[in-house]
């Protein structure tokens, strides 16, 4: 990720208009079209075809430049240590483990499929199967190169389907563009999709009377870190940024379930400053640095902060830190709460699919 | 629908807070509850605990005594007229239905299942049948009583999946409480569900990239609405009031397919009138009559009124009128563009069951 986002990196977010006007007249030519049919009577366009990049526009300014805002209405806000709650949850499945093992002999079995060579995935995948390993979950890894043929990828997942000491399956996102992402999540089995991408799972997290069998595992932690800090969710103000089925989608889904009144700002959205501004939680997922500044925010919001944007970093080891979305220096004087980054949402993810995967085996084994 | 709801046929329309808050206390305390191994882990509750009745509280005052507000930003708005709309596509469905049975010597099919003698269920029921033969398309339906078993509409649901000339089915919702909805929502062919109620057709349509087999008729009639009316969804901000799994939710998921940014208010916001008012295009669906005042909305924008409630009226010749979710006479000195209540988004719901079902026999029959 950090070598494909090397040019991105220097820049810094505004918001033009030109973006949307010229999506927009792209768009409305697709209503007009009537070459067939079907375009006769429903006027609409086919749904993928409206499925835009999700381009959060950006000028030349270095982000990391624009010195921090000073706001009057300061109070000193919560940092939510997402690290230190998500080691509590890893202690707890590392028990429930150990208590399944003495009971049944069985313990719970995840299994990730890795294709290429992206070295954040490489990366993601071994905390992984590391996590697995600290919690005494049986870990299996199946690597196919970069220009592997579809056929492969789903004959290692029917393995992994087929394998009754395997309870969670997890194929590493983004898979390379060759590869049908659609198909190949369509393929996994439903009862060991651990990440809840499954299209049924997000049906089943969205409709009302229906439950998931699994819940994505970072729209869970976010919900999470909120009950662990005591933040009430029911009829409060929710403001979602960033519409990816990976976090922002669920996120808003299952902020909507928790009856939270939720808006849905994305790369699309004419005035996310003053959208942002009412909420009393905000769950931000855009992967853009310092997106959310200080002005975006309401004094005593909660603030979550998903993004995890790599830049250079010459005095840190890796060579490299993380940013998030959030301005966080301007953020701070504000909110009530806010996660930082790292050590905020990203430990919790983790720790979500290590629950999920003991979930999985403690309902496969009717293990209570 | 009308003599249930005939004990809350009188009562005028407020927010009472005390409802969110003592529904707030007992959501907390499922959060605190620990009376299982699983609950040590993760301290969100399971999901259907969080279903709550979607009660839109009242008062006492009588609705249709409140003299309309004036409103000094007058302008004229346009009425969208969606009985014609609806008529235009109809007719090209009857042409295509045509075009098939000249061509092919099939037509599409329709089969309604229905249970009780719920009257609202039997008009919309009985309106269903007669657009389908108005179109051509074949229609069956099979009536159940109220005390039916379960296995009864499974083994009617059944017989329809395997008809090879059926290519939609519908279950009349709601069912008797007796009746598990999802389950047998669950059983209906995929490939049949003209509805679009099934979770993995949600699912689906929530999720960028992917494409629902079909849209949930009523949303897609509001966006059809829309764009025959040219208003321009992508970027704008829209509201849709009520999150039901058959009109409120499918609705915030395609508005936010068009790339709308989208609020979703409910029976549990607490400022509903004020985020209302920041919408280009509103959208409700909360089936208590005039819910939306003049007040919540802003001026130019554009209101759909999907509520169709019945109340008394001893001078039309039914003996009841239909009142939907917006304050009309209020609205419509503010507003661009509104649908009246009836003659709005009604009748676009029958002409997209019908345009669903012509578009299943289509791709059964690769007929283009």
């Amino acid at each position: 990720m950090m070598m494909a986002r090397n040019t991105m990196r220097r820049v810094a977010i505004s918001w033009q208009n030109g973006l949307i006007t010229s999506i927009a007249s792209a768009t409305r030519s697709l209503h007009t079209t009537k070459d067939n049919h079907s375009c006769k009577i429903i006027m609409s366009p086919p749904l993928v075809s409206l499925d835009l990049p999700d381009i959060w526009s950006s000028n030349s300014n270095q982000y990391d430049s624009i010195p921090p805002q000073k706001f009057s209405n300061q109070q000193i806000a919560t940092v939510i240590d997402g690290k230190s709650i998500a080691e509590d949850i890893r202690s707890s499945v590392t028990s429930e483990v150990r208590r399944m093992k003495e009971s049944i002999g069985k313990v719970p079995g995840l299994a990730v499929i890795v294709v290429g060579q992206r070295r954040d995935s490489l990366i993601y995948v071994r905390n992984k199967i590391k996590a697995c390993e600290e919690a005494g979950i049986k870990s299996m890894m199946t690597e196919l190169p970069d220009e592997c043929a579809e056929d492969e990828v789903l004959s290692a997942l029917s393995n992994f389907n087929e394998d009754s000491s395997i309870h969670g399956i997890l194929v590493q996102l983004p898979l390379p563009q060759h590869l049908d992402e659609g198909k190949i999540l369509n393929a996994l089995s439903l009862e060991k999709d651990v990440d809840g991408f499954h299209p049924l799972n997000m049906g089943n997290l969205a409709m009302r009377g229906r439950e998931p069998l699994f819940i994505p595992c970072t729209p869970k932690g976010c919900i999470e870190l909120l009950i662990r800090s005591g933040v009430e969710i029911i009829g409060k103000n929710a403001v979602v940024i960033g519409k990816s089925n990976i976090v922002g989608l669920p996120t808003s889904l299952l902020l909507q379930r928790h009856h939270a009144t939720v808006s849905i700002v994305h790369a699309l959205t004419k005035n996310p400053e003053q959208i942002t501004r009412e909420a009393d939680i905000v769950i931000t997922a855009a992967g853009v640095p310092n997106l959310v500044r200080g002005s975006w925010l309401k004094p005593g919001a909660v603030v979550l902060d998903v993004g995890t944007f790599p830049v250079d970093d010459p005095s840190s080891e890796s060579g490299y830190r993380l940013m998030g979305d959030v301005y966080y220096e301007e953020a701070v004087e504000l909110v009530s709460a806010i996660t930082p980054v790292p050590g905020g949402v990203g430990p919790m993810t983790i720790a979500m699919l290590l629950s999920n995967t003991l979930d999985s085996a403690k309902r496969t084994y009717d293990f209570n």
